[in-house]
């Protein structure tokens, strides 16, 4: 049985999830945050509860802690993984008609919750987006980034 | 059998999902973008498709396109829709260290595919995070929105 | 080529969905109720938004929405089809301490939405009880079923 | 950066998972039923296996363990946990036309699996209904509830 | 804003779905087979519904019929359509201790059901696979391929 | 309450899990493989990454990744297990105008990851099948097998 070498595939389809069997099961947690940018009148409709699609911070809120348990099915090279909170907070941001979404993941594994925590704040972004957007279409969603995360070898980050 | 007013209900469990039917079924497309912030060695990094976990923009378009399928089941209020194309492009924006990501999605439908095109780029930009995040922590995802809408009764919808 | 009659498949590997093509796309509508029974004190703790793990209705109306669009996914012979509205209502019940959950599911397809419906119920009801799980684990649900359905070549039926 | 209070989220938008982290690691029970009550002819048409639709007992079963596995993306709160066992049982009581369902599901854990166990239970029930729409539509499904649950800190709970 | 000229993904991120809008919804149907090799013994086994996990097709039937319906989210660049209808089959080969599987998938749609039917079998190979593993790890799936198709602007395509 | 005995769900419906609780946690590998044959034109194409959907096996690669992680919802008696690495090769067998996938899934739990390895490769052999069909509808899947297993009680398998 004559074999090719696959040149093109170690540049191409190369993707690789990295293999965590052997590392230890740690407590880590990880915190990100995300800004959705709203108009005025948007941003008042949220605050005084009068979007008629419903409770904007209520439904993102459950929409995010849903897409984190998702991550690994969302995220091609994620591992699927036992998370044992997930806990999201809102912000508002008065002169900039922004909300702030603040996520924190916790998990106790072999792996970290960096991307859950991304994940559960840009969904919850997002479903203010289509929750708010009946009123308003250049709703934007920005800053979403990772604030810290804590356990596991490459030990802890804090955003600059 | 006595019933008693639902007050509170009213203000909190109000949420709701737009009745489409009687709509009528018409092509609507929307085109949505968004920015992926890295740093300059990690840009270069991407460009020359040197990342370890794989080639960054194959695994992120994939994840775009199987996003956009599972929008509504991400976003609670989204009608799960039969989708006909989703496209995504990456753009390189070599003196920010930024890839711009821009996605457009179609739908012969009753309803508008805004919120498709949206979390297409959104799943995107976190898989480029997620392909990066060995090198990089300090990404940031930003300038998440739609550009364009056409269809529907709505009418076009073209960002200012 | 020898092949056995299958004669043990006909009785127990038989299932089967019902081939609906060549039906009409009709606008088709279930009602369907059921009901939570709660404590006194826990039924309280609901209506004055007092459970720790926070709004009941609120997230037992979102989880309801969600699970009538995975239907097809959950009971093994449904059809996936497009949801064009689902809304559910709670009734507070006060001399049974108890809640009473009714969704409305419509679709323009070429088959119904009970099972839609049926399945919001159930999500919905199950979701109470978790959130009211850790004052109360002899919450009972029950009286599961189908109020009234419209549109389909069986037309309309109505619990008597 | 002036933040405003957010008082109406206090009240709304408060939905949060029970943080298990620190929790031991315990085998953990949950034991649930229902009841789903058929007309006599339907009853007599399962018993005999002679629905249509396939057998129904088979495959409400795969169902309830299918669905068990899927909890945590069905109950907003509910964490993703590993389950070691899942088993559903039926019972027929002829004088009431109805078939009881009973399941048992095992997890090692940080956390209970009542809730897998009352999933399990409801997604047979309503599959049942499901294979026998055509016959009846008057089926209700009823009195899903706790059995017993062991493991964990709160410890044993078993129904009075 | 300079951009520099994406050549490396004209050649690696370059994965496209066909745009289907503008296509016509005609009927359309595939029928697709595979046969799963088993040892004498366990051939046996299944036949004689003595496999202690189960009765193997009537489970196999039922996760066929499932993932058909996921399709879409499996592979990559498939549509996410509406189906009318899925049949699987099973057939003996004695002489071989095999058993062929055989699916039928029919859609009212603008794309056509291969991958569905072939989803299909191969989620059913797996699943008697599961079922036996048990008894036997060396069975084998193979053969799997389209037997037919007709409707769509492709027209019929026959199996030599 | 009179019961009756359930004589046919004994033989009909007796599906159930394997019970894993009190199973210790060993870190466990599974190498399953498969072989998509093409004919010459369309190996060709792979090889050269000409074929117009895009880059064939780096959408494969991908698409046997999260298939591997979703395989607990695909064969209904499977655990939902976290899954330490999942891997998958090509391998380019030019006479045969073939490619074989080779995956290997590691985890550290109670159970085998036999069925992922092997839903990782027919996933990919879809995928495959799905990208070239435009091409050739004659591709035909073959040879899906484990080649070994590691770990557990039942100890080392080698395919002879």
């Amino acid at each position: 049985m004559k074999k090719k070498k696959l040149t093109h595939i170690d540049n191409n389809g190369k993707s690789k999830m990295v293999d965590v069997s052997g590392k230890k099961i740690t407590l880590r947690t990880a915190i990100a945050s995300g800004i959705v940018k709203l108009g005025e009148k948007t941003y008042k409709a949220v605050i005084e509860n009068n979007i008629s699609k419903g409770d904007v911070l209520a439904v993102a809120k459950i929409a995010g802690i849903q897409a984190a348990k998702k991550t690994s099915y969302l995220i091609p090279l994620c591992h699927n993984i036992f998370i044992s909170n997930i806990d999201l907070n809102f912000i508002f941001i008065d002169d900039k008609n922004s909300i702030e979404i603040i996520s924190e993941v916790k998990t106790e594994s072999t792996t970290g919750v960096e991307m859950e925590a991304l994940t559960a704040v840009s969904i919850a972004a997002l479903t203010i987006y289509d929750m708010c957007k009946g009123v308003d279409k250049s709703i934007v969603i920005g800053e979403i980034e990772l604030i810290s995360k804590t356990g596991g070898k490459s030990g802890e980050y804090r955003k600059k």
